[in-house]
C-alpha cells in the first residue's frame, strides 16, 4: 500500500496546461497524456477548434488548474497574457517559441514574456524540440536545455521533462534565454572553420594546377586541353587538399605536446587559436574524407573516358611499329601507387566511421584513443607514402618543373611531412618519458606556495 | 541522515517477482539486480531449476512476497495462474509476452491474464525487449511502451522501467495490449510503400527498355544483344527509377505549399494519401540512394566487362585505316556528364548520412531542414542536369526514336523537371513571402467567431 | 505548493563535492552545476587555483559541506586523504580514477581508498566518462557502472548520474571495482577472436595463392610476375578469406540448431566454443563486409593499372591479323559473374548498416531478424554463385589444377556450401516444425519431476 499512496498522490498533483492549438501544442499534449500527466488547453476558442479528446477550456480555467503551462504561442501573440496575470501569479510559464531569424527583436522571447507577466515563474527550454520530433516519439536521450531565474520552476519544469525521456542541462538565469534561441538557428557552426580551410586550399591548389596544366600546355605548345578541367584538374586537386586537411587534423596534437613540453606543465591554458583549431579536428577529418571519397570516385570513372580511351586507342596506332615491352618496375610502381591509395582511403573510412556518434559512443576510451591517434597517424603515413610514390621517378626529371614551379602533389606533401616529423620526435622514449610526466600531473616549476601538492586527474 | 532515510526505505520496498525462468525470465532478473531491485522467482519446481545465485520460490511464495510480478510464461501456459488468483489480489502483473504471428487468438494475451485473473492489476508492457538486449546492456535510451487499466499499476512499472535506462510511452487501457503485441511482429511497414513505388518503376522501365534495346535491335537487324539484360539495362532502369523516386521525395513538398496557398491557411488538415505520401519521403528518399549506388557500383564495373574489351578491340581493328581526330566537344561533354553524376552522388550520400539516427539526432532544426531542403533540391538540380546532358547531342537524332518511342532517360526527366519548376516558382518572392505568412499562422479567411485570435506555434 | 515544497528540499539538500581541480574535477563540476546541484572543490590551495566561478575550499571545508565527494585525484595520491578521516566519517566517496595499464597495483584503486578511509562508504564507478565527453554533453544515454559496499552509497551516487543523463548499472559489491578499472583500459576484445581468424585465414591463402601463381609461373616458365602480390594476389585472397568469414557468421547458427534437435530441448547451455563463436559473429561479418570492400575497390582500380593496359594493347597487336569473334557465352557469364557480385556487395553493404548501433535499434525484433538471418542467407547464397559462376567453365580443365592444387575459389566454396546445405535441411517442413516446438519450450525428455510444467519465454 506504501507503493500505491505514493504513485497515487504522485500522479494527481500534476495537470499541465498548454496555451495554443497548433502543431506543437498538440503534439506537445499528446505526448505528456503518453507520459501520465493531465492536459488542459486554454483557448480563446474553447468550443471551436480544441484538439480532439482534450479538455479545453479558457485561458483562465486552465491557468487556473495547471501548475505549469506551455505558452506554445507566436511571440508577436504575447501581449494577451497581460490580461491573465492574476490567474498566472505564481505559475511556471514554459516558453517554447523559437524566432525565424536572429536579432529581430532586441529582448528575448522570454524575458519579454517575463516583462508581461511579472507575477509568473518563466522557464525558457524545449525549444529544440519540434513537433515532429514529439509526434514520432524521438525524444529518447535528447538533450534539452532549461533557463530560468526560478530554481524551483527550472526543478519543475526538468522533473517533467525527465519522464518524457529527455535529459535536461541548466543553463542558468533567464538571461541565457537569448543564447537558447539562437540555438534552434545555428547553422553548422563547427563546420565553418574546416570548410573555409578546404575551400581556401581547393582554390589555391586549383589555380595553381590550371597554370601549370592547362595555361602551360596552351602557352608551350599551342593545345586547347581545357576539357582536363572538369576531371583531370579536380583529380589533382581533391587527392592534395585532402591530404593536407588530415595532416592539418594531426598538426595541433604535435603543436600541443611541443608547447606541453617547453611549458613543462599541462596546467597552463593553450593559446585560443589553438584551442579552436582542436575543436574542429573531427570536422577537418570528415572533410578530408569526403574529398578522398571524391578522389576515388573520380579515379574508378577514369578508363571510360572518352579522352582516356582516345589516347589508348590512338596511343597503339602510332605505336604500332615499334615492339612493347613489359617494364616490371613500372608494374611494381603503379602497383603499390594503388594498393597503397586503397589502404589509406580504407583506413579513412574506417576512421570516419568511428566518428559517426552511435559509433564512437560505444568505444571506451582506449577504443576511441588507439582508432584516433595509432590508426590515424598510421593512415597519414599510408596516404603521405601515396603521394610520394607518386612523384618516384619524376623528382629528378627537369620537365616535371615546368615554368620552375614544382608540382602540385610536391607542394601538399610539405605539411604531412612536417606532422610525421614531429610525431616521430614525440615517440622518441625521452621524449614521450616526458611528456607522458606532464600529462600525469608533473610540473617542472611547481607553483611556490605547495610543492608536492595533490595532481589532479 | 535524511539522505539515508530515504533511499532506504526506497531499496527495501521494491522486490520484483518473475515468473518462469527461461531466457528472457533469467535475463531480466538479472538486470533488475544490477539496477538495484531484489527479485525472488516463482518457480513449480523451486529446486531444480532456478537460475544460479537467485532466490527461487514457488509461485505463491514469490507472489506474496513481490508487488510487482513479471510474468515470463507462453501464453498457452497461463492457466496455472488461475489457481494462484488469492495471492495475486492487488498485485502488478506485468504481461512480457509476444506471439509468433498475429491474429493466432481471439483475444490480447494480456486481456486473456486479466480475465484469468480479475484480482490483479494487468500491465502489458516492455514487450519489445528481447532477452539479447536484456544481457548485453542495450537498454539505455530505448522507448518502451505500456498499457493498462490502473493508473497506479503503469506508474510503478514506468518507474521500474526509468531506472532500467528505458524511455515509457502510455499507450492507454489495456484495449491497446493487441496493438502492442502486434508491434514486435511489424515488417517495415514504412517501407512498403516506397519499395511498391520503387519495383513498380523497375518493372516498367525495364520492360520498356528490354523492348527498345534488345527486342528491337533482334528484329530489325537480327542481332542477339541479350547479354545486355544484365548490366548495360539495369544500369539504365537504376538511375532513371533513382531519378524518379528523389523527385517524388520532393513533389509532395511542393503539392503541400500549393495547397497551403491556396486554402489560405494551414489549419486544414491535408488530405490522407499526401499525409501518407509525406511520411514516407525519408525511406523513398533512400530507396533512391540505394539505386544511386548500384547505378555507380554497375559503371565503376564497365571497363573490365568482356563486352566493352571486345568492342575496344575490334574498334581499333576496324578503324585501322581511318584516322581519328580527337573531339574537343566530345570530350567536354562526356565529361562534364560525369563530373555531374559524381557530385550528384556525393550529395546523395550526404543525404543518405544524415538520415542515419545518431546523425540527424544531432543536428538542430535549421541544420536539418538545410540539408533536407537545400542541400535535397541542389541534389536533385544535379541529378536532373546529369541527365540532360546524357542526351545533350541526341534529342533531335530519329534514331533516338526507335519505333517512334522516347528513349527511357527522356521519360525519366518529366517528373524531376515538373518538381524543379514548381520549386522554382515557390521561390518567387511574391509567392515565397504568402507562404511565410501563412506557415506563421496567418489565415486569408479566419473563422467567423474571433477575427484576431491568438495564433499558435 | 505541494510541488514547491518538495522541490526546495530537494534542490537543498544536495551539495557535491570534487577533491581536485584538474581536467576531470572542473567538466564534472560544471555538468552538475548545470544539473541543478551545488558545488564545492576541496583544494589545498583553494585562493590560488580553483575554477573560476567555482565556490572553492579547503579539502576539511569541502568534506564537511558535501554530502557526496567526488575524488577526482590521481591514485599516486590518495595519501592525503588519511589526514581527512575525520571530516569523511559517513560520507559517500565517488572514486572516478582510472590507472594507465592493468595490473599496476596489487588491489583495486577503491579498494585501497576505501582502506585509507574506513569510516567512508566508497563507491567506484562513472570512470568510463572522460572530461572530454562532460564539456561536449555527450552524456545522455550513455551507461556507466557502479559498485560498492553501501546499497544506501550507491542509490545516492546513482540518483545524481540519472540526473545528468546518465544510465546505471549496479555491479555489486566493491570487489567488482578491478573490474570497473580494467573497463576503460580494455582494447576491442570482442574483436580479437575474428581478426585473428582472418589473419590465419589471409595468411594461408596469400602462401597458398602465391606458390600457385607466382612461383609456379617462375619455376615451369622462368617468368617474374612477383608485380602480381600486390593487387592481383590480394584481390583473390579478399573475397576468399570474405566468403569464408561470411559463411562462418552462419555456420554455428546452423551448428546450435542440430545440438537442439538432438539434444531434444532448448534448456540445456550450449558448449563454451559455440557460445564464444555466436557472440563474435556480428564481427565476424563486420571484418567480411571490410574485406569485400577492399576487393570491391581492387576491382574497380583493376583497368587503370599498367599490366592491364599493357595485356590489352599488346594483345591486339599480337592477334592483329587473326579475326575476333563475339562470343555470347562468354558475355553473359562474365556479366551474370559481376551482376551476382555487385547485388552480393550491396546486400552486405544493407547487413553492414544495420550492425550500426543506431539504425539496429530502430528495429524492431522481427525487422531485425529478417535483416541478419533472411537477408543474411541471401547475400551469402549470391556471393556464392558468384564464386562457383568465377570458375563455371574452368573446373574441368586440367591447366586449372596447377601441380595438382585446386585454386584457391574452389577452396572458399567448400565451408559457404556446407553452410547452405545444413541451412536447406533445417528448412524442410518436418525438420523446421521440430526445432520451432523446441523453441517454444517443448521438451523431448522433460525432467521427471513435473512432466506438464509452464514452460517459460
Amino acid at each position: 500500500t506504501h507503493l500505491h499512496t505514493h504513485t497515487h498522490t504522485h500522479t494527481h498533483t500534476l495537470v499541465m496546461g498548454i496555451f495554443g492549438t497548433g502543431d506543437l501544442g498538440r503534439s506537445l499534449g499528446l505526448r505528456l497524456l503518453q507520459s501520465g500527466y493531465r492536459v488542459v488547453y486554454g483557448s480563446r476558442r474553447p468550443h471551436s477548434c480544441g484538439p480532439v479528446s482534450f479538455q479545453v477550456a479558457s485561458h483562465a480555467e486552465a491557468a487556473k488548474e495547471a501548475s505549469l503551462i506551455f505558452v506554445c504561442v507566436h511571440r508577436e501573440h504575447y501581449e494577451f497574457l497581460t490580461t491573465l496575470t492574476p490567474h498566472l501569479k505564481g505559475k511556471v510559464l514554459v516558453d517554447l517559441s523559437n524566432n525565424l531569424k536572429k536579432g529581430i527583436y532586441p529582448e528575448a522571447n522570454a524575458a519579454y514574456l517575463q516583462r508581461l507577466v511579472p507575477g509568473a515563474d518563466v522557464v525558457k527550454g524545449l525549444n529544440t524540440l519540434s513537433a515532429w520530433a514529439l509526434q514520432n516519439g524521438l525524444l529518447a536521450g535528447k538533450q534539452v536545455y532549461l533557463c530560468g531565474n526560478s530554481a524551483n520552476a527550472k526543478q519543475a519544469v526538468s522533473e517533467m521533462a525527465t519522464k518524457l525521456g529527455l535529459t535536461v542541462l541548466d543553463r542558468g538565469s533567464l538571461s541565457a534565454a537569448r543564447e537558447l534561441e539562437d540555438f534552434p538557428l545555428r547553422l553548422f557552426p563547427e563546420w565553418r572553420l574546416p570548410l573555409l580551410v578546404a575551400a581556401c586550399l581547393m582554390g589555391f591548389f586549383y589555380f595553381y594546377l590550371l597554370i601549370r596544366d592547362v595555361i602551360y600546355a596552351y602557352v608551350e605548345t599551342g593545345q586547347d586541353i581545357s576539357y582536363r578541367i572538369m576531371i583531370s584538374l579536380a583529380n589533382k586537386v581533391f587527392p592534395i587538399v585532402s591530404l593536407v586537411m588530415l595532416s592539418l587534423c594531426y598538426l595541433p596534437g604535435c603543436i600541443a605536446a611541443f608547447l606541453q613540453l617547453y611549458r613543462g606543465t599541462k596546467y597552463k591554458r593553450f593559446p585560443n587559436w589553438l584551442d579552436r583549431w582542436m575543436l574542429c579536428r573531427k570536422q577537418m577529418g570528415l572533410v578530408a574524407l569526403g574529398l578522398a571519397l571524391l578522389h576515388a570516385i573520380y579515379t574508378f570513372i577514369i578508363p571510360i573516358r572518352y579522352a582516356v580511351r582516345h589516347k589508348l586507342i590512338s596511343r597503339m596506332k602510332n605505336n604500332k611499329t615499334t615492339p612493347f615491352y613489359f617494364d616490371n618496375k613500372e608494374a611494381w610502381g603503379t602497383d603499390s601507387f594503388y594498393v597503397l591509395g586503397i589502404l589509406g582511403f580504407f583506413l579513412y573510412l574506417l576512421l570516419g566511421l568511428t566518428s559517426l556518434p552511435s559509433v564512437g559512443g560505444s568505444l571506451s576510451w582506449r577504443e576511441f584513443s588507439f582508432v584516433q591517434s595509432k590508426l590515424g597517424h598510421l593512415t597519414l603515413s599510408i596516404c603521405t607514402a601515396h603521394g610520394y610514390i607518386y612523384g618516384w621517378n619524376k623528382f629528378l626529371r627537369p620537365s616535371t618543373y615546368k615554368w620552375y614551379t614544382p608540382p602540385g602533389y610536391m607542394l601538399c606533401l610539405i605539411v604531412p611531412s612536417v606532422v610525421l616529423v614531429l610525431k616521430i620526435l614525440l615517440l622518441l622514449p625521452c621524449v614521450d618519458r616526458s611528456l607522458t610526466r606532464i600529462r600525469q600531473g608533473w610540473e617542472r616549476n611547481p607553483p611556490l606556495i605547495e610543492v608536492n601538492k595533490a595532481s589532479s586527474l
